[in-house]
Parts: structure tokens; C-alpha cells; sequence
């Protein structure tokens, strides 16, 4: 077994890390995991609240989703997507399951970025439609031009990263409306979504799309009302509406797909990281029948060679069996409500840095604030203090700008989601 | 085990399938595979001459690789790209020890289209300059919007779907530039490369990204001095020469990368496909010294969840050492030389449907025509029935326009070779 300062070593000598300058990194080095704990290679345990990168819903490590990879590997590990293959055909029926009746297909993809290109790609080509509106407060994923740079035939229909336009959504806590309550912020972001459509044209509008739950936004659990008065917009002037369950969905939110929470069905469904925990790359998009048949006589010009894996599809078919079997849902909707939710408003009532705490699940946000009254985000350098304590102390944490994301995975117990809060707390209290 | 009717009928209930209409599909399902071989769930065996989508050169259910994803998968299947992890590093060093000694790290994606992006989002950030150069006769992936649709900081770096220009590349069979020998489109090419690198503003330019040996374009081999020529060019004019090796690489053309047989170096080299044979999902950048150290002390704005997969890692740390233990390299090279290329030879000779052969390695096109004084393409229903016999007589075909790609896998042996050959000949002669 290697240390883990040999494994950061070779890391550091031989591989390029995302979204960091590579000069001043120093990766914890993670040996093994099981359930909602991680191992370092000199045996140190962490326990998951970062959930890796929010993905790893059933835990790490599932013996049965593990099993499953291992059984399909021995099967067959890959093939080219033209051809039919029946663990991909059960992934795809067992994924619809979970969804509204009105979706008929699924388009595999590699993960959430390339499922949302090709929503997007679906939405333009059945609406005739150019532009896609969607939220400054979101990510999509990181890709932009390789269609552009290919030469042939397939570039000419895809060439569409152009026309998008992007609106402030709901976040009351720091209204960009100028609101003093949800169904205010809820009214207004609709008004403003809705004269953003009429300029730029209604027949110009493709797609909306957004993130049911933005996600690494700040998990910005939108107020009442506001997802079904999108629904009720795009029906009004004829948008598509993709809904990004990217990180939302297969149980986060306490939900099979957080929309469910909602009262309000999407045309367009993306999803990557819970579906099957990301044990094997991969994501897709779940196509509602009007835009499905669309594509019955006509060429969809998109594609990618691992489109379908079996190995993917393999983990994606242990994972929903395990959830349903497990109760991995509703035991996310349970830690939310009884453990998680509790917990952060005790912590937001004793910790003047708390300016405040949202989510729903084990899908939650801490704000984290230098003043409670002009809501002044706390600075880079003492999340940076707080992150080092929260790892010494045992807890992985998730850190975006001035906040605490608690994502733990779905099949935390509440003696390990209590015991990580009360690691938070002890990490709070040493701020001040 | 299902039958391949009930295969047929679930995949097409429930899976969208790339670059088709959906009405009248009739996918072949593929139960398992070894070697060179599949098999169908009625049992039916064919010799696969596509390796997918050219994609397994190690060949299916290679032992080895299997065993590395089961151990794998039995220790830690995924992880953050973020923290430091033994297999991942080890794979980009295993890598990197194929490629010439200026390549110092490497960036992992999901795939070859992500690949490209990200060597694109370098190159642009290493020049401070905006457009690519590439080939029309080209394919670099299919992704083109997604960060576009996002709305937070990550966008802006990366909003780059623009400014992409396209240059014709040799290819003597069918010139651009009224050119009578390998040499002089060599130089015609490169001239028109020039002209256009002039005309756009060479302090504009910041990669020229092409395929070492365009694979779906037609297995266009580059004429002596091109590929020399167009590192020249980049250097004259300060641009990042960037070769997409996502199908030619690892053993493919029978060389580790297919620019080792022409004498070039370039900055930055993607990967994909044969570097784990699509095992599991997995892609990447090479990335050359003075690149990968631009980044040191700036943030590099690009990362995907599945970025250094464990899983995809272990199956190329088993590929790698496979294709060297067992010379699959040097296999392909002596099948392309000893059988392929000397057979395709003898049929382009007594099958006057045959306008023109060219390849290396296990990595062939022979490109069918009406007429050979014309050249005028074979038809579309012609190719149709062709594929049809090949499929009955029980071989795999890869076709393309009014091309048959012989791309089998790199561990083909000469007697495999030989009779997916003898099968091609028949299929051609009932033809005329």
C-alpha cells in the first residue's frame, strides 16, 4: 500500500487537475471508501459530506452496484451504441419508471454536460427555435466547441453555442427584485423571466433551461410557485423546458427527481451523478414523447461512441434496484427533515457567521456571512481556515465561495449525519 | 438469456439512438464478444471488422483489462478529480512514457469530444489568442453549447464556440488542389494552410487541431512532409499544433501514437478510444511542459465530475501493459503490412468497384466508386446491399459514405485477417 505522500507525489508529477492553478495544489490522497466514509492511505477516515462532487448518492462503494460492474464486466465491458444491448434497454426502462409518464426515451451520454448539449441540441431542432435562456446562477457543464472545430456534415446542425441569453432566478436572500418574500421573489423572477422572453422574441426562444435546484449556485431551493409558472411560460410561448436534475436528481433532494417536489413536469429531463452514483461515467437525457417522435423520420445529429455503456448501464440498473430496495430516497427525505434541517437551524440560532441555511434532503446550503445585517460573504481566507479544521477533524466538506454545501450521501445514518453536524459546529465555534 | 428479438424490441421502446431517425431502426444486438469476435443472443458469431466504433484495439473482454476494472471496482470505484488517487496517477504516467519526453501531464475527460475542448480551452488561454484552425474533412466530437448555458464564472473564460476556420488537408484520390502526386498535394496543402493562417491574422491564430490520420473522413494518411509542414507553419507563427489521436491512438495505425510515424512532435495530444478500448469511458489531453506550466500560477477554467475516473483508470494502467506484454503494436503494424495492405491490393486489382486503397496498422479504408475514371461514389443503396452480405456472411463492418473501413481490432491474427477478407471479396464479387 502506498502513503500518502508517494500517491500525492506521483499525482502532483504527473496529472493536471481541473478548475486550480496547478503550482500550489495538495490533493488529500483517498485510499478506499464504504458507505458515507473515506479512507486516506495512511488510513486516516474521513466522513463524506462533499459526497465527492455531490455524486455519490448511494454511498461509496455499494456491494451491490460493485457486484453489478463486476458481472458486466465479465459480460461484455463496451459496445458501440448502434447496436441494441439489453442492459442498456433495462437501465433506460428502469430510469422512465422513475419518471412522468409522458417520457418515452433515453439518450445516453458520458455525464451532465454532454446530456445537457444534447437537450439543448433536441430542443432547437424540434422547436426550429434558436436561442436558450437560462440562469446567471448555474452551471451546465464545461463544454463549447468541439462540434464547431469537426469539419463535416455533423458540424452544420450543431453549430449553436450562440443565442444564449441568461436571467437572474429566485434567490431571496440576496434578491436581485427587490423582494421581501418568497412569493414576491417567486412573482417578480417570473416577470422578469417573462419580459426577458417577450424582448428577446418569443419565436426565437428554443429552451429554458435550469437547474430544478441550482446546485453548486448555492442549492437555491426555488419559492413557491416559481417552477410552475416557468412550466406555465414555456407552454404559453411554445419553450421547450429542460429541467437539469444533474445534480438534483436519484434522491438528493429526498425525491426520485427534485422536481417531483414541485408540482410541474419538464419536457426535457438531464441527469448524470445520482443516477448511478458515478461508479462508471455517465449521463443522459430523458425525452418526452412529442420530441421523441420527432425524430422518428428525422436524422438527430448527435452522438458519442460511448453512448449507452454497458458498464454504465450496468451500475445504473443495481443502483435503482438498490435504491428502491434500500429506501435510499426516503431516507434522504428523512435525514433532511429530522437530522439535517433541525441541526442547521439549531447552528444558524448560535453562530453569528450563519447569515443563512436552505435545502431540503441532503441537499443543503450554509451561508456563511462576516455581518448578518448587510450579508457581506465571509472571506476566502477564513473559509480556507474553516475548510482545514473541518478536514482535521475528520469531516470532507464541500466548499463553494462563502459557503458550506452538506451533501452527504443518501444512506447516511442520522448518527453520522449528527455526528458531522456537531464536527461543523465545533469548526464554527473555533472561528470566533 | 433474452432472445434477439426481445433485445431489438426493448431497446427500441426505450433507447434514443445517435445520428438516426428513429423510425427505422433495426439495431443488431450484441450479447458478448472476445477477441476479434461478438456474438448475437440467437448465437450467431461475427468477426468484428469495425471494432465498434473503432474503438476496442485490444479486443473484446480483453482478461487482463476485465480483471483490473473487477480489482478496481472492488477497492474504490470513483472519486473526486479534485483529491489524489494511486491508479489515476499511474495511468497518466504510463501514458506519458509513450509520448515524447516534452509531455509532462495529463488532463483526463470522458471522452475524445471533452478531450478536444480542452485542448482548445489551452491553447486559447496559452496564446492569449481566439481561433482554430481545422480540417473540413474532419470529426472532433459533438459537444458545443453547455458552457455557454451556464451562467456562473466558469463561462466566461470558455465562451470560445467562435472563430473556428476550416482548411481542406491532403487527399490525392479526390485534391483540392488540381495536384498530381503525394508530394506536390503535400505542398499545395500546406500553401493553402499558409495562406489562410496570412489571411485570418496569424497573431489571431492560437491552435491548429487535426486528426494525425482523419479516421471517419476516410482514413486520409497524410502525404509525405504535410504533418512535418504543418509544424513548421505553427511554429513560424507562434500557434499550438494540436493532434487529435482520439481514433488513429494506441496501436491503431500500428504505432503507440500515429504522429510516431512522421516525424512531428506535437504541443498537445488527445486521446480516447484504443487507450483503454472503451472499456470504460475515459479520454484526455497530453499536455506538453510549457503548457502544463503556463497553469502553475494561473487557474486553469476547465473540470468535469468523472475527470481521472478510478475505474478508467485502472483499465488503462491494464491496456497499456497488455498492448506492451503482448505486442499489439507491433501486431497491428505486421497485419497492416502482411495481410491487410498486400490484400487490399489484390482486390482493388480484380474488383473494378474499387477506386482507391489506403491505410496502415489494422486502420484501412477502401473506397468504392461507380466509375473509376469519374471516381463518382458508389451509391448509397449499393453500400446498403453490401453491408447487408457482409452481415449475413457474419462480418462486422465499418462503412462510411461509399468507404468500408477495415478497422478490426490490433490483436486480429493473420488467419482472422484473412478470412474477413476472403469475406469482403466474395461480398464485392456478387456485387458486379
Amino acid at each position: 500500500m502506498p502513503s500518502n505522500e508517494s500517491v500525492s507525489l506521483s499525482d502532483r508529477s504527473t496529472v493536471f487537475h481541473s478548475w486550480s492553478a496547478q503550482g500550489a495544489l495538495a490533493p488529500l490522497a483517498i485510499a478506499s471508501g464504504l458507505g458515507s466514509r473515506v479512507w486516506d492511505f495512511d488510513g486516516k477516515e474521513y466522513l463524506d459530506f462533499s459526497s465527492q462532487l455531490v455524486n455519490v448518492n448511494i454511498g461509496h462503494q455499494h456491494p451491490k452496484v460493485v457486484a453489478a460492474i463486476q458481472e458486466q464486466a465479465a459480460l461484455l465491458t463496451t459496445v458501440a451504441p448502434a447496436h441494441a444491448n439489453a442492459t442498456r434497454a433495462e437501465a433506460a426502462r428502469l430510469i422512465l419508471d422513475r419518471a412522468p409518464e409522458v417520457f418515452e426515451k433515453v439518450f445516453f451520454t458520458n455525464g451532465g454536460a454532454d446530456a445537457n448539449e444534447n437537450a439543448i441540441r433536441m430542443a432547437r431542432l424540434y422547436t426550429g427555435r434558436d436561442k436558450v435562456i437560462s440562469h446567471y446562477r448555474s452551471y451546465h457543464g464545461n463544454t463549447g466547441a468541439a462540434i464547431v472545430a469537426t469539419g463535416d456534415w455533423r458540424r452544420m446542425p450543431n453549430e449553436y453555442a450562440r443565442g444564449h441569453v441568461h436571467v437572474f432566478g429566485p434567490y431571496l436572500y440576496r434578491s436581485e427584485f427587490w423582494a421581501s418574500t418568497p412569493e414576491e421573489e417567486s412573482a417578480r423572477a417570473l416577470r422578469h423571466l417573462e419580459r426577458v422572453i417577450q424582448s428577446e422574441g418569443p419565436d426565437t426562444v428554443a429552451a429554458i433551461l435550469i437547474e430544478t435546484i441550482p446546485g453548486t449556485a448555492g442549492i437555491l431551493v426555488p419559492p413557491p410557485g416559481y417552477l410552475k409558472g416557468v412550466r406555465e411560460l414555456a407552454d404559453r410561448y411554445g419553450i421547450v423546458l429542460i429541467l437539469d436534475e444533474v445534480m438534483a436528481g436519484f434522491a438528493r433532494t429526498g425525491q426520485w427527481f427534485a422536481f417531483d417536489a414541485f408540482d410541474v413536469v419538464p419536457d426535457l429531463i438531464t441527469f448524470a451523478k445520482g443516477v448511478n452514483s458515478g461508479y462508471v461515467p455517465v449521463g443522459g437525457v430523458l425525452i418526452s414523447g412529442p420530441i421523441a417522435h420527432h425524430f422518428d423520420e428525422r436524422v438527430f445529429p448527435g452522438g458519442l461512441t460511448y453512448s449507452g455503456h454497458p458498464l454504465a448501464a450496468a451500475s445504473i440498473v443495481a443502483t435503482l434496484h438498490a435504491m428502491a430496495d434500500e429506501g435510499v430516497v426516503e431516507n434522504a427525505r428523512t435525514i433532511g427533515e429530522s437530522v439535517i434541517g433541525p441541526t442547521l437551524a439549531r447552528l444558524a440560532s448560535t453562530h453569528e457567521v450563519i447569515g443563512e441555511v436552505r435545502g431540503t434532503g441532503v441537499f443543503w446550503a450554509v451561508e456563511l456571512v462576516a455581518d448578518r445585517a448587510s450579508r457581506e460573504p465571509l472571506d476566502a481566507a477564513t473559509m480556507g481556515r474553516l475548510k482545514s479544521s473541518l478536514l482535521s477533524a475528520g469531516l470532507l466538506p464541500f466548499i463553494a465561495e462563502n459557503r458550506i454545501h452538506i451533501v452527504p450521501p443518501a444512506v447516511i445514518t442520522p448518527a453520522e449525519a449528527d455526528h458531522g453536524l456537531a464536527l461543523l459546529d465545533e469548526a464554527l465555534s473555533v472561528l470566533r
